[in-house]
């Protein structure tokens, strides 16, 4: 078999599923290896990054990495942001950049790059399969590095006369590695703390956010901790029967004032919370004066577990309440994030997985949802906008048997609006609400809290993503998704239960204030 | 002043005068310098790869570098397959990447990476502006850096502390650096050499491109010595009236058969051509066996003064035959790429700027124009396609009294579509032709050439673009840019010459046969 075919055949024995894939000339054995390997669902992206933020969704929504298709360097640079956005997320992630066969690099031809250099910033595992005897070795060691230790995005570079030359071997299927688990001396530690503590607080991530979690975690407020997640997370449970924690607030001020008072800060499953941005005499570390902190294992740990036996060792049997089902009367008037989570309360369908990419107007969407159908809730952790319709596309892919909300900002979706073509080729389930204000609001409220003065008009311009303003229905009918205006909350509500009950992807232009 | 200010001020002092910006949060005193600052035009580009893209075009457009604003790691990987290719036009650029505050960097929150590493690799030059004090010096350290001795994109990191603390000061007006010129005894032992071959070759690009330099090739020819430019190069003066050299062909296979026989390869602004990508079997070197080969510099050379002196010492005082003014009649029939060069040779107006991301279609649309009104025609250079559109609007900015126009594959222009917007929003006068097959149809022929086998349909899925069918009209309007359809050679010609007639941009969907 060629390298190509050992690289792919190896991926999919070890139960790769999806390969989301920009190819070009220096991929052409990888696409006619996947054309001869059907456990690999391929699909054609647009652009690099929608496939890698597809890569992310599938991870997300189903626990296993999806292979891509990189385009040498300058394919790995398009793809860039969203490799991002997945380490951010743990999500893991087998990116195939493909390079010049290696007696050609001397050469330095036109996409010559220094893919290792560049690309090594943000894999947590980089190599490249040199000789073709050693692509199927290396994709299995891809493969499991993407799952543990430090779980995300890898790199494996792929010559192309690795890919085309005969003597390919598939490398091994392994047992993917398992999150650790945190001692009982730490957790003993963790017991005695809190009994020491006035007021303390657990910030939660990872797995502490699956169901059973939760489950622990309510049994931790039950005995008086108060009990938080992250700002930001790859995805949570929520919604009607599951414990709902409190979230850490994004503005650093704010946050630091709902702390106040706490003495003790443990973390299970992420790191001590910091401020997202810097600000002009702000704090960094959001963690009060005074307050002690714990450390009970990040990302790298099963937070689940650890707050499970952490509870266990509290002797805390009673759990907090779970959240009612409460879906909302039919919004009316004024359309904006608050009567679109209104909407979403009420026709989110049970076992939905949402897409948040909505920043100015996600939180309020987010809020009514609590009380909605069980449901994932799915959110950009890495800070690069353009991540919702990408990894709405991949969740599809990797759970069609549920429906799929996209919630986008207009500016954050136009950074990688291609994904609407690849959901309507696809016939992706996914239903994307775009908020549309023709601003960069989040950047108004930024330019007020980083002290940067009063805007004049090239500030203005440069905040505005008005004038012209873009028709985002035109824009998704153009690739093909069916799409609609809404500028009422009464006229979003009727869109949103008709997307939801139609199959396949559907758009909704939410037009709310700037 | 803000190191900000000092920053921008010394950029506008050292003239530079447009700055293609998508700003987040740590880019806020950026923003409010640039509002203060009227020197430089400050253009929103919704998506980084369309900032840099059009950095490049002002480039190439004017000789002088556009700075960018970037949003950290992450901004600086969308714009990164554009600043690969400007790398390879030898263009210009000063990247500005806003990073967090020093302090905060240690916390690593969200947005935080390894902007050294990851911007490394494609920066001629690279810094970060860790102390406020330094931001003048570094801004004109590395407007300097971008022009020469590498002339390319640089990188200058602005923690956002460096950027709001007052205590800048403004870094110096420079001059900048000249391409440096090849010694006479170069010149003279190349003369030697030619005089010694029965049939020599120059091979150039760079400056050897502009009208004097193409004057001087023109006397090369009249001499008896072959004229070639590299396949893609950054710019070349063209038309009627001007010498029009003989262009390396693509294909491996052809450049090698149609120089056989050649006993002597000079290179001039340029290295010695290598294949775009290697082939099972095919050779990487362009240059026969046995062919001696001369280096007469690269692209940090001037190369028009390089053959202007061998053509006076070689005593080559006549010149080969300018083309002369031939616009075709009006095509009737299918449209296709030649249809499409034969109504660019007729409508095209005197001094228009072309900018080619046309990959299959290009070729045939280039050939006609040899014989059009004057104009500067610019390639892809570094092989990222979804160049053009952005290209095309940064050449706009730069040359608002030239009409710019842009032809893109339709999968090339996908890439970076973004750029319609902020075509619209500065009303850039460029009329932009996509190509429109419906396919990646390059990489069918390539499937081919690689030995890949006969695609599956799982291949054939993957090289197709078609499916849904983008509609180029609709994608366009939605972002404010006039648009129309042709199917035949009579509509496009009336189309083009419409749109050419109006200023401002439209956007022409030439379907074409896949």
């Amino acid at each position: 078999m060629t390298g190509a075919e050992a690289l792919v055949g190896t991926l999919a024995d070890n139960g790769v599923a999806a390969c989301f894939a920009n190819p070009g000339t220096s991929e052409m054995h990888l696409v006619t290896a996947l054309d001869g390997e059907p456990r690999i669902r391929s699909v054609l992206c647009l652009f690099e990054g929608v496939a890698t933020g597809a890569a992310d969704g599938f991870a997300r929504a189903t626990g296993m990495p999806a292979m891509t298709l990189l385009h040498l360097g300058a394919g790995y640079l398009n793809a860039g942001a969203n490799i991002h956005n997945a380490g951010r997320a743990n999500s893991p992630m087998v990116n195939v950049i493909g390079d010049h066969a290696v007696p050609h690099l001397k050469y330095d031809a036109p996409l010559t790059s220094d893919i290792m250099g560049l690309a090594g910033p943000n894999s947590a595992w980089i190599k490249s399969a040199d000789k073709v005897g050693e692509t199927g070795k290396l994709a299995s060691e891809a493969f499991a590095a993407s799952l543990g230790p430090k779980r995300g995005p890898v790199s494996l570079l792929l010559p192309a006369d690795s890919a085309w030359l005969e003597g390919g071997e598939k490398g091994a299927v392994i047992t993917p590695p398992r999150l650790r688990t945190v001692s009982a001396e730490k957790v003993t530690a963790a017991a005695t703390a809190i009994k020491a503590a006035s007021k303390p607080v657990i910030v939660m991530n990872g797995t502490a956010l699956t169901e059973a979690g939760l489950q622990a975690a309510a049994r931790l407020k039950a005995a008086g901790i108060r009990v938080l997640t992250d700002t930001f997370y790859a995805k949570m449970r929520r919604g009607a029967g599951v414990f709902a924690p409190e979230r850490m607030q994004y503005f650093a001020e704010g946050a630091m004032a709902d702390l106040e008072g706490s003495d003790l800060m443990l973390v299970a499953g992420t790191s001590l919370p910091v401020a997202f941005f810097s600000y002009p005499g702000k704090p960094s570390l959001l963690v009060p004066e005074g307050c002690e902190t714990f450390d009970l294992g990040g990302a790298d740990t099963d937070s689940a577990a650890t707050l499970s036996a952490l509870a266990d060792t509290l002797g805390a049997m009673e759990a907090a309440p779970v959240e009612a089902l409460k879906q909302p009367e039919a919004p009316s008037g004024e359309l904006n994030a608050a009567t679109v989570g209104q909407s979403l309360a009420r026709h989110m369908p049970e076992n939905a997985l949402v897409s948040d990419d909505g920043v100015s107007n996600g939180l309020m969407s987010y809020l009514p949802t609590q009380n909605a159908q069980p449901h994932d809730w799915m959110m950009l952790t890495g800070g690069a906008i353009g991540l919702g319709m990408p990894l709405a596309l991949g969740a599809a892919i990797g759970a069609p048997d549920r429906k799929v909300i996209c919630i986008s900002g207009d500016g954050a979706g136009m950074y990688t609006n291609q994904a609407l073509w690849s959901m309507a080729r696809e016939g992706a389930d996914v239903t994307t609400i775009v908020f549309v204000n023709h601003s960069y609001r989040i950047l108004n409220i930024e330019l007020y809290r980083t002290g940067a003065g009063n805007p004049g008009p090239t500030a203005k311009d440069m905040l505005s993503i008005g004038g012209p303003d873009i028709d985002w229905v035109k824009l998704s009918e153009s690739m093909g998704v069916p799409a609609v205006e809404a500028t009422t909350a009464e006229a979003f509500d009727a869109a949103l239960a008709q997307a939801i009950a139609a199959p396949g992807p559907r758009l909704i232009a939410a037009v709310v204030p700037g």
